[in-house]
């Protein structure tokens, strides 16, 4: 691959060093500037950073809220001393730049020194995101925090402290709110939670982790019910008062919640004020546009980070995506582009994302449901609930896992949750994703197998399988979705045994164990009366062995995907008998 | 994907079922006959197993003599009942095929019954392999055993439960010895350990597991001397003899070990007497020749599993390759093909394969570097030591990686050794083989990154980033194995900390620290006195960024692949100072 770029122009004359100007020191920024130098070991790098940290763990804050990294400066990977020393970089902190002047190529910068001007040949962006702040009235409210950055989590272990001394004192009052079930006020949640707080989670959406399709959503509630957390979901914080002891949250529902503490995580946006007003291009969502070398509208610009636009892998959509690893690998290329050096293709995003919620991992990769049908991208989609290794093998925990496939095959996205081997999957489904895998393709992945790591027939293996199936007309579907549908103009048949079937099912259902569906076809045939018949056992493997000798009868059966245990995700009333 | 197959020739005349005979009733064979009944309801199936069982968890059977898989039952994943009442399936145990006439389509059955002939239209060998038979005197020594079948298994425990019952009674003699260092030989090693047995372990190869690239095995090596278990490397077994009081095993350097147990597992090779005798063609390695739809040479007659002859991925070499995930597909794809369903293309076999020894995980895919010597295939080699998930998060354990790259980017094969994450980058890089992924595609992979789990840049996107600079020349290196020519022809130059170099390193090594290298370049530049400099740290971070300025300066600089701790794994007089 040769870089589009012209390197001649930012390349300075004989002997002169390059002057690159690096705005903002964290993953993208940081990761450019790291890669600058390792390039061109006579080029002047300066980083602006205008908080007092550089390149610290932003994604281990809540992990330091929870105690579980004790050590606060296991959280600055760096200091300005060390990348000095190491890479010879000049990282100013506490350095504000206000202004950049595309013209005469300087920027202009706040410190304690006063304001000054910087010039510089190359100019990289990386000024992040910053957190939306929601309609929500009282937000300058004392006890109201976030979780952005070493001072939140300074301030917020500060309260936490305080407040877990008094309720070791006996006082009842440690009680926080958490305002947005994403990412990190899940893990917020569970930081607080270890704390001893009481803790009560609030999403406007109408479940956990919205990224995450709703039917399993609620492995995530019931394991945050099961560890002490009131949820509310579907409603909003409207405003946050005083009682005068403490604050109050307002819900939109009328609930008030009395608080020592509220955190508020509701997402972030790109931090574009200053590409706005240097005139640089931004994208449709307020995002900076930038080339495949990560090159802005100005020549001699360049941006990376969580306020860049990404195109999305699946959907082609173009927006930013605040994820630290296409953060430090924009930031790579963006300086490979500088120095003229090879730069490899920009992948699409594929938003890779994981988090741990108590016992229970949570992962996505690629395009979940609600994206697929909003874009209107036909597909099939494909639940498992497979061991995470052996089954034979003492410790097998059970992995949900939900896939979509285009009518072709191709896999569009895959979503997981589960106690062990969540990761892997995830991990293998996201490079399959990368390489436009098929069905058919991960049919045949060879993946490690000795019975602690995984199976024969990997969880992997089996969406293939399963997909393969729904999609050549082996093993036609229906989804939980459609169980009204089902009801009104189908023979429900549910195949599990009979004391499956007394512990709970589908009121109408009619009740045949797969071991006697050959005996007794006449029965089910009859039942049916000409009308299709949607067959459900558990998991989905036994009525997928009932669907095909139906269909092998010359019925015309279909199977429910995913079983009992996706249609009680999607119908909480079947959950009692 | 239409099937080349015409399988007009196989469907019966209307109305009468399709006959179909399976000879083994194990993985291949077993997952061939339960696609066929789920395909087609209607076809007789039979199923001829020599054994008394079918379908074992025979991966298992290491787990059940340690104890860690308790019940037996366990490893009977299905009986003839079961399959009969889920699937219709005719399975017969303690039935062995003696002959198959192609010509009359009977095959020949032996059991307490007496001989038959049984009929079909189609027929499937999945006879498996049989364990290689060293040439080793005394191997009916009734203390020799091997572990491959569920006798074999009852058989061992017997004897494992009789001797720590003498040792829990104070009798020293509990001594084993286990010949052959493989995947299974290893297991086995753990399980007589985990038994409370003084284990010997014999291998003829120069170390531990020969498929592992040869410095990642003393990782395997020292986890098994910290266990108590005595190697015996380079050695072969030549006689069991007997002492009166139990066997005698002497190796080939003299060395006699008493041992009331000796297990053999060398190998195994595919149990293909039948298919000769039948007049199919059998590749070069003796193996049964099929087609893309595993059809042999008989148009009537397929053949799965260990037996048949697969291409390797990245060698394209054919042979039999003893797995259990490729063995279910191939089972899959026969049945699939006569029953005139669409088949899948059959990829070449990545050798993906993972074992576990005691707390290590050792995993490999694709080619390893042995292979790619002898076959002449020009490849450059990274090694990585990266922790495998976030190092501020606490609990981090390094992970051990090599992998190869042809000339053009292309990954070739992959190995792991650690005590977590193993799994999840082989399967990711086993993914990637199978794309044909560069070192620019795995510098770009997604995955899922949160704390817990990995790093913003994963070991994977590291493999890439290293292989990036390693072969487009931004850092030339050097490996473990040129250390004398690196002395002898150039500045070996470490660049640790002067604590780490005054703990051990290269006899005739300069020590500069990499911070210290911009103030001390002529004298580093003064001492190479025009030789190239071999630069190295302790795991390659530090002597990349040292290579760089060094270049920078305008000096032949290459960096050490895997550093100190790849050195001391290949030249291991290097572990003291």
């Amino acid at each position: 691959m040769t870089s589009p770029t012209s390197p001649t122009s930012l390349t300075s004359t004989a002997g002169t060093p390059r002057r690159v100007v690096v705005v903002g020191g964290v993953a993208g920024g940081m990761s450019a500037a790291a890669r600058l130098r390792r390039l061109d070991e006579t080029a002047h790098v300066v980083v602006l950073e205008q908080g007092e940290h550089v390149s610290f763990a932003n994604c281990g804050l809540p992990y330091h809220l929870s105690g579980e990294i004790e050590r606060r400066e296991a959280l600055l990977l760096h200091t300005p001393e060390t990348l000095r020393a190491s890479l010879d970089l000049d990282v100013r902190t506490g350095h504000r730049v206000t202004a950049v002047d595309p013209a005469s190529r300087e920027v202009v910068v706040e410190s304690a020194a006063g304001t000054a001007r910087i010039g510089y040949d190359a100019l990289i962006l990386a000024p992040g995101a910053v957190a939306v702040r929601p309609p929500v009235d009282g937000l300058d409210h004392p006890s109201v925090h976030t979780l952005r950055t070493v001072p939140d989590v300074d301030a917020l272990r500060a309260v936490v402290d305080r407040l877990a001394a008094q309720r070791t004192a006996g006082d009842e009052r440690a009680r926080a709110v958490v305002v947005g079930a994403g990412f990190i006020g899940l893990e917020a949640v569970e930081a607080l939670v270890a704390r001893g707080l009481q803790v009560h989670l609030v999403e406007l959406a109408d479940h956990v982790l919205p990224p995450l399709d709703a039917e399993l959503a609620p492995l995530l509630s019931d394991e945050l019910a099961a560890h002490g957390v009131d949820l509310h979901l579907g409603v909003s914080a409207t405003s946050v008062g005083d009682d005068g002891v403490g604050a109050v949250v307002t819900l939109s529902d009328g609930t008030r919640l009395p608080a020592d503490l509220v955190v508020v995580n509701v997402g972030v946006r790109p931090a574009t004020q200053l590409a706005r007003d240097a005139g640089l291009d931004l994208g449709p969502t307020g995002a900076i546009r930038v080339d495949a070398d990560q090159r802005t509208s100005d020549p001699h610009i360049w941006a990376v980070g969580d306020a860049v636009e990404v195109q999305h892998a699946v959907t082609g959509l173009a927006g930013p995506v605040p994820l630290a690893g296409p953060a430090n690998r924009q930031g790579r290329r963006a300086a490979d582009a500088i120095c003229g050096h090879r730069t490899t293709p920009q992948a699409p995003v594929l938003g890779t994302a994981i988090v741990r919620v108590f016992g229970l991992t949570a992962a996505t990769t690629g395009a979940n449901q609600a994206t697929l049908r909003r874009e209107g991208v036909p597909h099939e989609v494909v639940h498992l609930h497979a061991g995470h290794h052996a089954g034979y093998f003492p410790g097998a925990e059970t992995l949900h896992l939900v896939a979509s496939f285009a009518p072709d095959g191709r896999l569009l996205g895959a979503q997981g949750v589960g106690r062990a081997g969540v990761d892997k999957r995830i991990d293998v489904l996201a490079t399959a994703l990368r390489a436009g895998f098929t069905a058919d393709d991960l049919a045949e992945l060879e993946l490690a197998y000795a019975p602690p790591y995984g199976s024969a027939k990997d969880p992997v293996n089996m969406l293939g399988f399963v997909a393969q199936n729904a999609l050549d007309g082996t093993m036609p579907q229906w989804q939980a979705a459609d169980l009204d549908e089902a009801l009104a103009h189908t023979l429900v048949l549910d195949v599990r045994s009979a004391k499956e079937f007394a512990d709970g099912h589908v009121p109408g259902a009619l009740n045949v164990p797969h071991t006697e569906l050959r005996t007794r076809f006449a029965e089910v045939r009859d039942a049916a009366g000409g009308r299709p018949i949607s067959v459900h056992c558990a998991s989905g493997m036994r009525s997928y062995l009932a669907t095909r000798i139906l269909r092998g009868g010359g019925l015309d059966a279909r199977n429910l995907s995913g079983g009992w245990f996706t249609l009680r995700a999607v119908h909480p009333h079947l959950t009692t008998a």
